[in-house]
């Protein structure tokens, strides 16, 4: 196919096969495992693409069976997976949820040395990124290893050269980096680059030091981005632009299945509404639902939102208009 | 996108959600169904897809759950799903496989009414089909209803306006027809427009009422195609020209799981044969090879080889050069 | 057998095989699904027997495995299925629940041209509606065919020619219907015959427009019956006679498993209890508890509760004496 | 109901519900089992109903819910369970099945002070079993206890009275008697009263020390039955009258998926045959190929054919003629 | 091996297989089961092993696949059941749990001649006994047979002889016991004999009659135990000395999975907290940790926390300190 | 405890948790994954337990809930696992297999940089091997990482220097190995230092280049073992020693579940059978019958047998006498 693609989002990381235990308790006990697809760029790739927006996942996945899983399931969502690689040497990487009804269900990685973590900044095609709106990047990528984070780099300055928005959600996760200072570090400056930033409010404690919200949306506006939107939990976020400061309320969910994901979803979600033409503050208001939907279903993909269940999700509750 | 596409094969035809008994023995007793996807002509498309080839798929599902299931997964396959389209009215058809030990496995259909028996003329696209080098067809699409009959007719005009060549599976299924005779009488009409034909031996005697193969493979070639390739089940297939009758034998498989599918991996291998510049007997080796392959898993399709697959299939079992 | 019967409720109506994800979210994803059964009708008629009376269920099914499924479960339960007759042409439907934690639960019916919608006047065998107490019908018959609206129509004349108690369940299924306009002139005119009309709050208001549960009690009683008993979810029942409207408050349940069926539940518990000789308001109490076993369950019948079960319920409830 | 049953036969015995593991394996490493039913004479009773007979079951469950779930089950198929006593004071028995691949499958019963253990000749109604043409017995429960022993004495009192066939099955299990002296004595006591016995090679081999099959045909038939009918497995049958000696050839199945239950089924086949009409030898032939569909299900009655599947099977095998 | 063990904790007890059902509802239409373990004094020796501390568990199982799982489990879990002895003519228990939403969830035993019930003084080695700190027991294991009962006092016997600190947890089970008048007396007979009492409020009521917490603690005290810790579900716990009465309140937790199996957790946690130097009321805290960690969990012994759960549940909850 | 051990084997090597799926076919489509352990060397500690001798296991895991899954399940089986460590830092290995029913099975690896690759001599006891009689070891330990392989170096040394016997399976994955002639070389050196060595056909073929059974018993009899067994598959194993060499027939099995894990029964059953003074020849007959036994079973270590087990076996087969 000799293609001119026009795509909304491009975005780049890792994608793992996600293990998710039948029953919640601990993993010593389990005995069946379901398998589903993890990885946040992708997942709010997938989250774009269900909400009607062309978006592109520029990722490497192992020759195996698992990363034969992962390209035929993201490019069966819609998504393009031209970008993707596929190497021989490297298996794609996997990981186990483990649920439990008392403290916090953990992720047990196995990444280490994956496919994935020897991307490297040939991988990228200048001329794909080129022709996007906007780079959609998280701060687990930077951990992967050495050559992911220039990667990261590269992309970012390709990005800027040809006038994309940089979108970055923090992503803590500290069992991806061998060094905090460094992750701390590096999370930091890549903030600094981008235009649009969507940190949690816990992440923004361990990067900022602060609890305040409105002291954390204003330092981080003087570090660079131009928006910042901060996510709350079931408390909704907090919009910050040089303008304003808006805490705009999130949606409850009956039954909370499984938290990991909302993120993802709120930030497909609040890109769909800015690609779409809404305001911010209605940007925000969808970012919230389609976090709302991710809380109530297992995976990590499958709870995201068409934007015909957003349509009809906001049937009910009024109160977005174009 | 704005796209040129080149496709090796297209394809048309319904395909239905299969759901497959966890256990074998009657459907009265068995309590787990697992989610699978079936339909002759996808089954070819995502065949050949694996097998490295171009395919694009005409179809038509309901606007509901299982619709997005089967188009998702179908895109996933790297099949070109761009002329499937969504219907708001109708369901996507579903069916049910009995998996006994004893007697016959039974599949039960409920594509009465189905969104892909809408079907209709203007569902097809000229510019779309006349891109491409194979129609693939079979005898069930013109089963399904009226306007799925036009369809099957107008697709095989255009096909030959446009110089694609036509392959034709009669693929009898008594149950999609209410009038067994018009059955007989429009296969042997759209065999009379094909270029090739691949039909079972048990298919042949309904449509000739004769057992012998060579005089089967004459019939045929006198009414129309210029290569008959008829498959006799483990016993691999014989292979028809005005030049030559050829007996190719098939490979043994330890254990059958599930005949179902075999012979559209059969198709698949066969054209991706003829497409890669193989010879009609290296092409009806290859298509043995991946009938092999499609008797040993559950599903319909997730036994088709990769291209991969055979080669090292055939690493092993030697004789198949270019 | 040369068997005189009597039962104590003689119910019409399809069963389906009903399809239950093993998982919540959208059925596009869910890989599993246990087989149960589902019908309004049979529904009551189990909970009936389950209440230890005589229940009888006229049906058609298809000769088919769901079919020998669904006859030998009713009749399993106790009910009386000598009336349900198997068509060799059409299949038994089935249907599919999605379970979701956001939004609506919904259904997909697959009862298009199935066995049940061919049911007719001829299928009715007037001896046997006669030795019966009371007809029970609901208003997802007469939509799902003109044959079987013909059939409800037959019965209810019958049921009067032997001065049956007729009860009505309008049961407002949407999808059934291709005519909204002719459901609800249906429906209305159906209770206009009926003794004894069960709605609930919503059909209620699809039906008289009205809101208020006072009015809409008096409008159903000028129409036609001289019980109606409409059900307003977790909040009970409201109780309207020509003498006295009475709000008879329901039980609180846990946890909502699933909400489906618990309407049927309610039926069987409020004619067990006039039957068994209780007053209306006990009869009432009765439903409201057995609707709240229903919804403690995922199937449709797995929850209806035994006598014993409601003996033992009351025993700590107190307050149903005889 | 005020009821005039006629039974084709009437049969006595426990059932318990059996749990079989969903993989083959040692059971101590299997983590899942299904509940099915297992019991020997409601094997038969449930395989004659689905042969269109009329069958009687006497049995005694526990007041439980797996007792529940029994009666349920049986009813479903067609067997009259009029007879069927719950008591409040004794479980349901249970047991479970190892699956293996190497050596014997075995049992684990869970049956000691059972419901079922607990009948005696109280629970006989000596009007029900006058009406029916045949007694079906095993040699399992006079093995179950004392008054278990009595019963069916007491049963076969009754059988001759009212000149009933009584039918036998050794059946022996060693897992139930104490002593197995008395196991013999007993049995051989028994058959002495039988008018129709059905022995296994290796139970002929227990109960009279010979293996030479027509010499153990001759010792039955001296002891007092007027047929003997014994199962040689695979090989099918020997049948002995005063007349003469006859080897009926079994049917092979490609795999057999569970041996136990195939001797139940045989007995239903052969009593079906002999009261629909057909001669002796055809019984066999039928009795041999429901023994074969029991073979190829995993459960105990879930392989047993119905009349529909023994024509379709000998439309294909031939040879059996009213 | 020739071993000098210094065990903490001895305990004494039956343990069966323990089934649980796939989904909630009546057992009756539970298609599948998972095995797991059950029985309150090893659920107490392995919540010990876990939290650190050495405990032995002496016991007797069948020589069946059900006893190999057994015995690995609990050996697994690091408790030493070097006196546990297998029986070639009694079967390992087995009991099935009923999960309902409404109503109580019920378990139905089947250990009528069970090995465990044929335990007697016999399978006692004093010197075994001898060499731990505490004995552990409940009032189940007197109530499983005549001679099970023998072996209780005959513990106590050896307990006091070497100085072991007896602890008693009523666990009071209706169904073991054939006689309520001789349970109660024979509970109340060995809380004489106990140092440590630990039963529920519900039990104490049965017991003595009385609803009032001190007016209960201070009865026990008189009749014998120098410590009673009170149970009162999620409210925590009463702690009574001669010294002083003190309400030590629970912890709640999100959503209770599955009640069984709390008491013994709590049980662990106490006596860990006592042996590893903790004063009465911070052990007490650490036992209604312990039960709230088991809450969560399916199975009886999956929920049990190790030492490092409970360090970092506490590291959260603050106040326990060494 | 204070414990005086005497081990009759002590093995030294990685274990890891298997993944299973439950059905057969490419890992891309399998949608369920059970949970086994798998690991050569406690492979052989269990096979060993189980048939009745003292094992233990010296081994690194990681401190996580797949580290206590296998601790505990190796203990379990009664394998003395205190030369366990857990290592905080680095995660338990784990791995995947294909089952597939046309080519070969495949294992995905997810090991590099597990907590076993990070065993170095420091982790050896020698007091704890000095106790044993045989050091068993395979060839994946030294291809696992440089420290691995010093491990295996320094308990041969202590082997030698307390005289236990070394008993020495090449287990060739050329997965763990960077550089395979590395590999060879190594493997071979390690055969020089062996007094048994324990391979398959196919391996000596890797490591001699000779397919000749005499010739390459007799040269690895020249490069050092006292006694070679080679595994031939079904059709037994070869036995060399200085003064003979003999063909051993195995044992047929009727289906072949799982061929991974038969090597290590064989290893196990052949150190019992010399352990328990059993001649040469008999050991190797038992190790066949061990060796038949894992085929039946799905996992790993499930299908090891009994003692028990072998016993009764043979009790069928004959000729094994002490």
């Amino acid at each position: 196919m000799d293609v001119v693609i026009i795509m909304d989002v491009v975005t780049l990381g890792e994608t793992m096969v996600l293990f998710v235990p039948t029953e919640t308790g601990p993993l010593k006990y389990i005995y069946q495992f379901n398998k589903h697809i993890g990885g946040a760029e992708s997942n709010v790739a997938i989250g774009l693409s269900k909400l009607g927006l062309k978006a592109g996942w520029i990722s490497k996945l192992g020759k195996d069976g698992f990363g034969d899983y992962i390209e035929s399931f993201v490019r069966g969502e819609g998504v393009d997976v031209s970008q993707v690689k596929r190497d021989e040497n490297h298996p794609t990487g996997v990981f186990f949820k483990e649920r439990v009804e008392i403290g916090e269900s953990v992720v047990y990685y196995y990444r280490k040395g994956s496919a994935a973590s020897f991307m490297d900044e040939s991988d990228l095609d200048e001329n794909y990124i080129a022709q996007a709106k906007y780079l959609h990047l998280t701060g687990i990528t930077p951990g992967l290893s050495e050559s992911c984070c220039r990667t990261v780099y590269k992309a970012i300055e390709i990005a800027k050269k040809h006038d994309l928005k940089i979108v970055f959600d923090p992503n803590i996760r500290f069992k991806v980096w061998d060094d905090k200072e460094k992750m701390k570090e590096t999370i930091l400056d890549i903030i600094s680059k981008s235009d649009i930033l969507l940190p949690g409010l816990s992440e923004a404690k361990i990067l900022l030091g602060s609890s305040d919200e409105k002291e954390i949306l204003n330092t981080f506006l003087d570090i660079g981005p131009e928006i910042v939107v901060m996510k709350v939990g079931e408390n909704g976020a907090f919009l910050g632009t040089k303008e304003e400061t808006t805490h705009i309320p999130g949606f409850k969910v009956k039954r909370i299945i499984d938290p990991i994901g909302a993120g993802d979803a709120f930030a497909a979600g609040f890109l769909a509404g800015l690609i779409k033409g809404y305001t911010l503050q209605e940007a925000v208001k969808l970012a919230n639902a389609a976090g709302a939907f991710a809380l109530t279903v297992k995976g990590d993909v499958e709870g995201l939102p068409t934007w015909e269940d957003l349509l009809s999700f906001f049937g009910n509750e009024k109160g977005i208009t174009r």
